[in-house]
């Protein structure tokens, strides 16, 4: 027994003692409660720190990837309840995603690859928008590991509003990183693969297929429209506003297009004087750019995790690789049998380095600007050649099979761990520049890409165990924490001064971990949360297939770090995930009507037909659907808009069609749209599906579909 | 403040005084880590009553619907942590439940109605499977409201295994519920439409618009197979079993081809012989049989709530109704503008009072087996003129607009709260039995069914609150708690006595409510959660879609109700839960992998080729796949069995292909078999999508797809 644990004891122990004297009567003691359910002092001091009472809020939000279910998992620490799962990359009824609402249709559809609907994703690394190395709150992008994607959700609506493809690879997995103003998101290939489409044999593995980082360039104000407080702030000027009737409901691409449509009704000369006003209010959504994206071309090493330079290292991106010996194919080809060679898993993990890309991305742009780029399926890619001629690529060796790829808060290191090697590797950026600066190369390697000295690039090394993983930040200058996967623990030390601090374990097999705002310039540390990869005998069996664990950790500086709570994750296997400051947060709780061309007042309700087009205005309100009774001819092709004209906020109504596999979610002040062909003779109910009133099963019409 | 609050002051006050004194040093202490979060005294003991540490497992498991995510949710009390979403109606990648995995296909495709796929439902009613009145913790049964379906989980390997459409109902609502032996799952229509999938119009609503209730058969012995325990006993006892070889890796539907197939072999003598051996050793899994299964007709009522019967009511069952108004269509059609007529919201709360069903499921069983039925859609139909003519089937007066309709644990009552009413009336069975048996009746209604006197039937009603709806029961007998939506309260009253004993608040708008064990013969007590409707500031905000709110209630007799935790529900809107003892339930933690035909091991791996046909045989361990490269041509059919073939718990490995849209979760000992058409040219890599071992992102393959 610690010293800490026999201050606590005699403490509780007190306490408990006091308890049982004034335990006379109705009401149950502490000591009672904690005695029939077997809890420690330890235990209450945890339950303490993050038992959340009705109506408290958390503190901090996690974003975690969902993993193999393709979403993003939103919860509260230190409650540890999840507040969300945001459907991204697979169908959600719930959200009314992919379920006929046009918009998210719009959105999957744009996830398509080479024609083909993908309706499942493998999330791996959430990266919410960052100002100056700072998370803003504004949107959250998270990457698919198995079909090469990034989405974008907007934590205005914490909905999905884009999806891009990755052009040319086949595989990635370092994705999402920022850069610090979110000038680009980053995305590593993981498994190498023709930049093509094409089949090529695996013989050909070293002179065709390519690894690669593609930067997509965000926009913050891709999409601008006025508002109400830009039209006010106008008028009150003396513009004639009367002119921009009508225009705060639409939606203009980009800054140019905004401006010039205000200009042809007011005049040029009214916005260039009222343009720091116009652009101030005008409602902005950011999207990525698939036209200004370009893929920097590297070898056919497994590229893996990505993080981007800050501070001193700006303009820079580090991307660490494992099978840097190209290994391919242990056994299968022609039925090879099992015992013949080596496994994929020894083949590529025969040599003791592996390498580091380091990228300076900002010249990487510069190429791109000045047209030095291949299309490649129609997307700008940059060789390796050009990179090495601009002195914009090398390679730094990492000791065995690394992993973790962490820059510092301050930008000055990058702290990489070999997940065969028990050490974690400091590398000074410093260092590196002065390398790269003085030409003081190692070699080339087969592909041309100078390497650098791994000793010389080092500040240091420090050995943590077995299987470290990832690192975060601390508040404290020069504290990190690292995931050691096989000893089950995490490491506390100091990468300035090369310490281990302290270790903690934990329950199993941890990989990715998360600290307080722990990739930004300004972590906050407090919390950390251990990304569990097994949870074996934590929870109550529920089949074969178990829960994830998340441990939150309190890791206050000046104490002991202690487990405080244990996370059920009750759907996919998060990888990686990113802790904001709550208050930083700013989602809406109901719609602008105004964002929506086809809302309708209760009373404008109407059917219109043209052909065998029918289209439907209708609204929702507790509780009932106007109209009710809707009747159309089999083949009848059906635009339904529906509005949800509540005001109140969580006063969400659902909209499910009988046997017709439609259904949408609609928020307060909401217009969805459903398509859908009326292929089916028959009567089909539609109904509320969000219990929303006493009468809410009275929320309900007739789609009549005639023969 | 009242007695107990006074007295729990006045401990916790002490025992802060305590902390004070004894907090100068290293550790922190009870008392600031309260000051710090504001934690009140009552806060810390309900902090002690839910907070579950590292390892301790939860007491009771909730069974949950998941809503329109489509799903099952699974999570503890007191933790109120989730275990798991199980995959129902909607295809979810973690589970490979509906990603190319050919089990979780066929299930799935079970579910289509009218040749569509209908990829999502709206889950209301978890039924666990009951023997003598009590959970078994065997099965658990779930409907879909949207798409009128009822689906089985298997709490072996919590995975669904079987979906019915119900063949006549084109909506439903009262479902799933199951009789005390889980003889029938009963499904109740909820919309009324015609039986037949043609269109008619709403004028024909009173002639041709009909409701029902759908019994489904339950046979728990519907797929039987020999097991290692079987053999071995059989073969003690002299039988040779060597005749029976094989024998284990098959299944056989029934008891009758089971023991006929067995007989085969060893001979009929042996069998009878050894019969009771075999059974009592025989694997055994549950199916709903459709052949076996019948509809009883009923009015065009909006059936809704379904009970069965218990003790004394055995063999019956309950069903309430609302719009026995059988208004229809408030406005809409032919552009009727809203303020024309009433909404259906108004037109079908007109009446006073609505009817419950009373239905005789033994006689109309027996109706059913001597073929008095019609066959709609394939399906039989027993019309309500012939359960009239058998005196099985009744209608009762319900206060206003109904929605809970509960039978007392010892089945002499049904309490049913209407929800335009402020009461709970309880009706006595042996009152109504009384009546049928004295054939005295108030009427009939339009079709015919007799109608039993609402005053005479009732034994008590008592006024409860605004928008009563669910009733659940304490281990305390007579003690219910009923949900009051309007008044966003749980009111805990005695309804053999007809006394109203204490409320509680909740946050906010309450539909269902579950006590612990509370649908059974003997409730347990103990815990109540009260699942929400409405969130709006519980949680920290996370856009216009709030998550649920599940609380948690401490309902110990002799002590006041305790609100202990909020808990987020972050996917889908539960309608109802079950809440089941946490031992009762005895899962898997691997296959058996005999159950697997195309099962291999490590060594046995091969491919094989006929004409455009190839057939994968892979395993799985960590940290690779075997073969890990397989060639084949553009338009090859492919049929990939990769078995797991790990044994230790919760090591799962995931199946995915890159831009294939084929995703699989094979757990410890499973072989999960996959089609596809290789449609698309080129290099597709695939890989181990769970984090297995350090060497996890090695566990990769190239699936190459020649032109």
């Amino acid at each position: 027994m610690g010293k800490m644990q026999r201050q606590i004891s005699k403490i509780v122990g007190l306490t408990i003692l006091m308890f049982g004297i004034a335990c006379i009567g109705y009401a149950q003691t502490l000591k009672e409660v904690m005695q029939e359910r077997s809890l420690s002092e330890k235990d209450m001091l945890a339950a303490a720190k993050t038992y959340t009472p009705t109506g408290m809020k958390d503190e901090y939000i996690v974003f975690s990837s969902g993993g193999q279910s393709g979403q993003l998992i939103v919860y509260g620490v230190p409650s540890m309840r999840i507040l969300k799962y945001v459907a991204v990359f697979t169908p959600e009824p719930w959200q009314g995603y992919g379920y006929g609402e046009s918009e998210s249709m719009e959105v999957l559809e744009q996830g398509k690859i080479n024609g083909r609907s993908i309706t499942w994703g493998d999330t791996h690394h959430p990266a919410l928008s960052e100002t100056n190395g700072d998370y803003d709150g504004r949107w959250v992008f998270i990457n698919d590991k198995a079909n090469p994607r990034v989405a974008l959700i907007d934590l205005k609506t914490f909905e999905t509003k884009q999806i891009v493809v990755n052009p040319v690879f086949k595989s990635e997995h370092g994705s999402s990183v920022v850069t610090p103003n979110t000038e680009y998101v980053m995305e590593a290939a993981q498994y190498p693969a023709p930049f093509s489409n094409n089949y090529v044999p695996l013989e050909q593995y070293n002179e065709l297929y390519r690894g690669g980082v593609t930067y997509w360039k965000f926009n913050k104000e891709s999409i601008l429209s006025l508002t109400r407080k830009g039209m006010k702030s106008l008028k009150k000027q003396g513009v004639d506003t009367g002119k921009l009737k009508g225009f705060e409901d639409q939606n203009f691409k980009g800054k140019d297009e905004f401006l010039n449509a205000v200009a042809a009704k007011i005049g040029k000369d009214a916005v260039n004087e009222h343009q720091a006003d116009l652009m101030k209010y005008a409602e902005k959504e950011g999207r990525l750019d698939p036209e200004q994206s370009f893929t920097v071309e590297m070898p056919p090493y497994m590229q893996d995790i990505t993080d981007a330079g800050k501070g001193p290292s700006f303009g820079w991106s580090f991307t660490n690789s494992i099978n840097s010996e190209r290994y391919v194919g242990g056994f299968g080809k022609g039925n090879t049998a099992f015992k013949d060679r080596l496994a994929n898993e020894a083949g590529m993990s025969a040599k003791d380095t592996d390498y580091m890309h380091i990228v300076n991305w900002l010249e990487a742009e510069k190429l791109f600007k000045a047209g030095k780029f291949t299309k490649i399926n129609g997307h700008a890619v940059i060789t390796m050649k050009d990179m090495v001629a601009a002195n914009a690529m090398f390679l730094l060796p990492e000791p065995k099979s690394p992993h973790g790829n962490d820059v510092t808060p301050d930008g000055k290191y990058i702290v990489v761990a070999g997940k065969l090697d028990t050490h974690a590797s400091v590398f000074s950026f410093e260092k590196i520049m002065n390398l790269v600066k003085n030409k003081d190369f190692a070699g080339t390697d087969p592909y041309g890409l100078p390497i650098l000295d791994m000793q010389k690039a080092m500040h240091t090394q420090v050995q943590l165990g077995l299987g470290p993983l990832h690192t975060q930040f601390d508040s404290v200058k020069g504290v990190a924490y690292t995931s050691l996967y096989v000893d089950s623990m995490v490491a506390r030390w100091n990468y300035l001064e090369g310490k281990l601090l302290e270790k903690i374990p934990i329950n199993y097999n941890i990989g990715h971990l998360v600290s307080a705002e722990g990739d930004t310039v300004d972590p906050d540390g407090k919390y950390l949360v251990a990304l569990n990869k097994l949870a074996i005998d934590r929870f109550q069996q529920v089949g074969p297939l178990h829960p994830q664990n998340h441990q939150l950790i309190d890791i206050t500086s000046g104490r002991k770090m202690q487990l405080l709570y244990d996370m059920a994750l009750p759907l996919g296997e998060p990888h990686y995930a990113q802790m904001i400051k709550a208050d930083k947060l700013n989602p809406i709780t109901r719609y602008n009507k105004q964002s929506f061309s086809n809302y309708v007042r209760p009373g404008q309700e109407k059917i219109e037909r043209n052909g065998n087009k029918v289209t439907i205005h209708s609204t929702a309100i507790r509780s009932h659907y106007s109209p009710e009774i809707i009747e159309v001819k089999k083949g009848d092709e059906i635009t339904w808009h529906v509005t949800n004209v509540e005001r109140a906020q969580d006063q969400v109504h659902g909209f499910g069609i009988d046997n017709y596999n439609v259904h949408g979610s609609l928020e307060p002040g909401e217009t969805a749209t459903f398509h859908f062909v009326a292929d089916k003779e028959g009567v089909f109910p539609y109904y509320c599906t969000e219990f929303c009133s006493a009468l809410h099963l009275e929320m309900t019409g007739y789609l009549l579909v005639k023969p």
